[in-house]
């Protein structure tokens, strides 16, 4: 195969999803009727905090190692990043037997380096800036000819990640919404492709940190904007928009819906309490927004993407907002 | 019906079974590769932090509120309780239709007071000491007629607690070994039973925290031990054993095992991490013994009841000890 160079198609998408099929989990749909009441209307939540790696990411990695030719896979994948598409593509390069370079700063925790080189990467110490990431990818790919995998501005990875709603709505029909945290994209992309393919009476919403609105002043200008703070306990969802994912979710969202921190934290808090299950905080956004925006969501079916569950357990936010 | 008066039957389990199906959730038996992994063991997890009121304890009172006769339900129900107890009695009886009456310390915490109610239970405060409690619940007793409902020495209790294990053999046969934590043993003797009645060749073991190992020592001796401290993260096994329980416990059980404080918040941020799923201290303690115990369970298929998932998000223990 090769990289994908137009806008997934759904076929495309059904056969990114047969190919990964046994790298990823089918993650569960769950329902919370507490929180159902709490906010008077139907949610479906699906599980991505349950998937390989704790994120989505490996769908996006898989997919995108999936289409490398013959020749490519030869000389192996790389990337730089400290979170959990570094993990991801460590994984999935492994999975199928080919090398992985991750650039990783050296600031980078080191229960995350461990992890990727535990997922059979070489990881390759960076200074912690932009720059130095760069050009350190830049020397590894001249040393190993290593294709690079963009986390989010790749249409390989933005099939992948909308494997995730394509499950959900096969395992939950008539869906009058559903709504993904907006990071880089990716799974926002993702996840309204599939949904204007085979769901195309539901409307799709993006969600993101009042504090990191880069996405919907895009949305709104037609232009992307870039996010000048990234002062956010969201830490998924500081990045800005790559043209590819801005070209699909301009021409497709139906809206976008910026929360505070302290809604945040509250939605997160939620989830922890009522449904005993570990979410990160990127991925409590969009619950936010639906606790937040009543008459849109009263008594409709609403379909939430629950992005990873990656935390440290010895930094969270509770004690951060009075009840 | 009436209370049960001689240890619960496989025909008296099943029956409670029938009886509390529409007031409980058939929770979910998972799997964990890293934690089987890390433990070189076949893990089944009986996730009973997903029950109503968060965890086993619904089981047991809403056994214990069917065997009610028409009469009894009239009066109502009665017990003390700061925990898990008292909100699964509130919502038990509610379910029935009759009133219940707890007794609760006024330094309890104040969001347990506030579920309590909110199930539908009228709130007895009295002082922070058992004496005030015990005479607390006689007067009410008096006052209503309410039938005391003991949280754990109590075979219709038992009776419920039980039905966990059952749901677990049922969905996963021919485990070598099932472990549950040990409190006051209403879940250790109900798992003990209905193991020895369904599945005769599974090892039936107990897990406590070596700081209260009042089961252990009572299991050695044949008569009932008592702790002298409670200083223990796992508030849900500070109780001694009652002489129901330890009946049952002392013919039953093929071994107890005891953990450290330390090995107790290890095995809990393992669940957290590699499953993102919330368990309570006390719930962590039978992985703590698995994992303590590599030459018993070797390569083995072992179940173990999670019996609870409630935690205060502002008071966590991942900080407490260097990994």
């Amino acid at each position: 195969m090769e990289k994908l160079r137009r806008i997934p198609t759904l076929a495309d998408i059904q056969e990114a999803h047969e190919g990964i099929a046994h790298l990823i989990h089918r993650t569960p749909v769950l329902k919370c009727r507490s929180l159902n009441e709490i906010g008077g209307v139907q949610l479906f939540f699906k599980c991505e905090n349950f998937q390989k790696v704790g994120a989505f990411k490996m769908r996006g990695a898989a997919s995108a190692v999936l289409r490398l030719s013959e020749e490519e896979r030869k000389r192996g994948v790389a990337t730089h990043s400290s979170g959990n598409h570094a993990q991801a593509l460590a994984r999935a390069a492994t999975a199928f037997g080919i090398k992985s370079y991750i650039v990783m700063p050296v600031n980078a925790p080191r229960i995350k380096m461990q992890a990727t080189a535990g997922y059979g990467a070489e990881i390759i110490p960076c200074e912690a800036t932009l720059a130095s990431r760069e050009s350190t990818l830049k020397a590894v790919q001249e040393r190993t000819g290593a294709v690079f995998i963009h986390p989010y501005n790749d249409y390989d990875i933005i099939a992948g990640q909308a494997t995730a709603a394509k499950e959900l709505h096969d395992d939950t029909p008539e869906l009058d919404a559903v709504l993904a945290p907006i990071g880089g994209g990716g799974l926002m992309s993702g996840t309204a492709l599939i949904t204007r393919y085979i769901a195309p009476k539901t409307k799709v919403y993006g969600a993101e940190p009042s504090a990191v609105d880069d996405a919907l002043r895009s949305f709104r200008s037609g232009r992307i904007e870039v996010n000048t703070s990234t002062n956010t306990i969201a830490d998924g969802l500081r990045t800005n928009l790559g043209e590819k994912t801005f070209d699909i979710l301009y021409r497709h969202l139906d809206d976008i819906f910026t929360v505070s921190e302290e809604a945040i934290v509250e939605a997160m808090r939620l989830v922890w309490e009522r449904m005993k299950i570990i979410i990160e905080p990127s991925c409590a956004v969009p619950l936010a927004a639906v606790l937040q925006n009543r008459q849109v969501f009263a008594g409709k079916r609403v379909g939430i993407i629950l992005s990873g569950g990656n935390v440290d357990l010895e930094d969270l936010p509770f004690g951060k907002f009075l009840r």
